[in-house]
């Protein structure tokens, strides 16, 4: 009655594991606080030395993320398997001067993120991260918990 | 130069839209702020008339997201076709009332959310929607742009 399913294993990645996953993946969801609501948004990203990249358009979102606390999140899960990883990093963001710009296209397009359109003119933001965790969980019942601990 | 790739086509979702998506699934990722950090989580779900029921483990994040603006988003992508899709939904959450969660949770298992583990020491969040958003993006790039305005 209930206690006939295996108990989930779950295990914290190290940093080193985390930024291995984020190397891996360019497609994460950055974020932002618009408003006070926590906003949740699909983005390509980059990992630029020990900082993560993203381009946006100029819209006013830029404005709440530069300056601001915000999160890069990446995750995978197989439904089927009730499997999966979360990594979640914390930083804070910085719209890059447009004179920066330049220079930090041509270098992230020359190492492997060449699905990014050019566009001189969009706004690209940096977060400098102040910490990074994750969790994996292997089958067993797929049962994430709000554990804001295992977050930082 | 650079032109050479098909412009991607973005298409909002209807809120009809957004519900059968979030109907159609059962992980997503909650949105809470946390010393000012919009944590991103994954979190089993399911609906419950028109607002979010999510368990939780009952640790501090519940006493963020009580009372607090929060947001659950769900999405899928295929990387190799650049395309995909991401719901938004913004909304108040509320922690269950202990005295609520057996017929709650009669109700939820009764209907299709048999994979969460019982327990009734757990606590349970509920989100009642402000509103909710989605967009699609067919293939072409794959270029989440950071467009607030999509998500209000």
């Amino acid at each position: 009655m209930g206690n006939d399913r295996p108990e989930p294993v779950i295990a914290e990645l190290s940093s080193a594991e985390c930024y291995q996953k984020l190397a891996s993946h360019n497609v994460g969801r950055i974020g932002v606080n618009v408003d006070q609501y926590p906003l949740i948004i699909p983005v390509n990203y980059i990992l630029d030395h020990n900082t993560v990249v993203l381009r946006t358009a100029p819209t006013t979102v830029v404005v709440d993320a530069d300056h601001a606390k915000v999160t890069l999140q990446v995750d995978e899960f197989d439904v089927e398997q009730q499997s999966g990883w979360s990594v979640l990093l914390k930083g804070r963001g910085r719209a890059v001067h447009f004179d920066d710009i330049d220079e930090l296209y041509a270098r992230t397009t020359a190492t492997r993120l060449v699905s990014w359109a050019p566009g001189a003119r969009d706004l690209w933001i940096r977060i400098t991260p102040d910490g990074v965790s994750g969790r994996r969980i292997v089958p067993g019942e797929l049962e994430w918990r709000l554990d804001s601990a295992a977050y930082l």
